[in-house]
């Protein structure tokens, strides 16, 4: 299965694609869409809109996999990434693919063990399950990576709950 | 000139069309996109961009009006809300519309002179200002209708003064 992680934000987006096939993860490819902050909000929502139609149509991901956020320490930031994860849904449903929606906890509990694990311990384990030397900077990369993993292991253990 | 206004909402989305030559408004089309409660949001919102994306295509608006809310009562629907209009500002801007924001506090007074106005003296004058018998229930129509018609006024008070 072909899984589509992403890690929306209003001046980097990151986004890491994994394949993933009995039990073992492999990288596809993996980066950031940055439409800049000058930009208006419809603008940047053009630009990453744009740059996962272009993923989604090159890399035919079978899933993709985002980070749920309703809560945020600034109401304001949390309404603009709201805007961000409304134009990607809009695109994932255009395209066809099933979406799944995990937690920061969900992500970090799947990855690190640990629902408090801070950016670099998630970083350090998406470098090992992935087998890679290293993920570069910034974190939007590693945490793209990281909830597209979450959901191959969720769905891996809802298959042998037997569930779908 | 030709103007989209949008209501946007989860359940019920309201727009409508005017025409707005010689400081006359005409109503060209209203009513709503209603995508239903059952769904999930993501599902929701391909039904309110296709239905964007229909409305663009027949009517070739040169501007969109869409109230700006970043303040809202319940946190939850506030960011439900910031989905959609993300949703529709990425098809606003992949038709290469420019996309106007107005806050309610804004359309009210345009319209009715009253920042306090309620929704059924908003109507009341819409219904005046299109010359039109009647406006259907619900709200969403003629609040749509009310976001276009407010930035009607604001671009003929602009030319007026010079500005685009």
């Amino acid at each position: 299965m072909r899984i589509l992680g992403i890690d929306p934000g209003s001046t980097v987006t990151g986004f890491g694609i994994v394949e993933y096939a009995r039990s073992h993860l492999t990288l596809v490819v993996a980066g950031v869409i940055r439409p800049g902050r000058a930009r208006t909000l419809p603008e940047r929502l053009g630009i990453i809109g744009d740059g996962l139609r272009d993923l989604l149509r090159e890399h035919c991901p079978q899933a993709v996999s985002i980070e749920r956020v309703f809560q945020h320490a600034n109401v304001h930031s949390a309404l603009v990434l709201a805007h961000i994860r409304g134009a990607l849904m809009l695109e994932v449903v255009r395209a066809g693919v099933t979406l799944h929606e995990y937690t920061a906890l969900q992500v970090k509990k799947a990855l690190v063990g640990n629902g408090h694990a801070d950016k670099d311990q998630v970083r350090s384990m998406v470098v090992r399950l992935l087998k890679v030397r290293e993920i570069p900077a910034p974190h939007d990369v590693s945490d793209a990576l990281a909830v597209a993993i979450c959901h191959a292991h969720s769905s891996e253990s809802l298959g042998r709950r037997g569930g779908s």
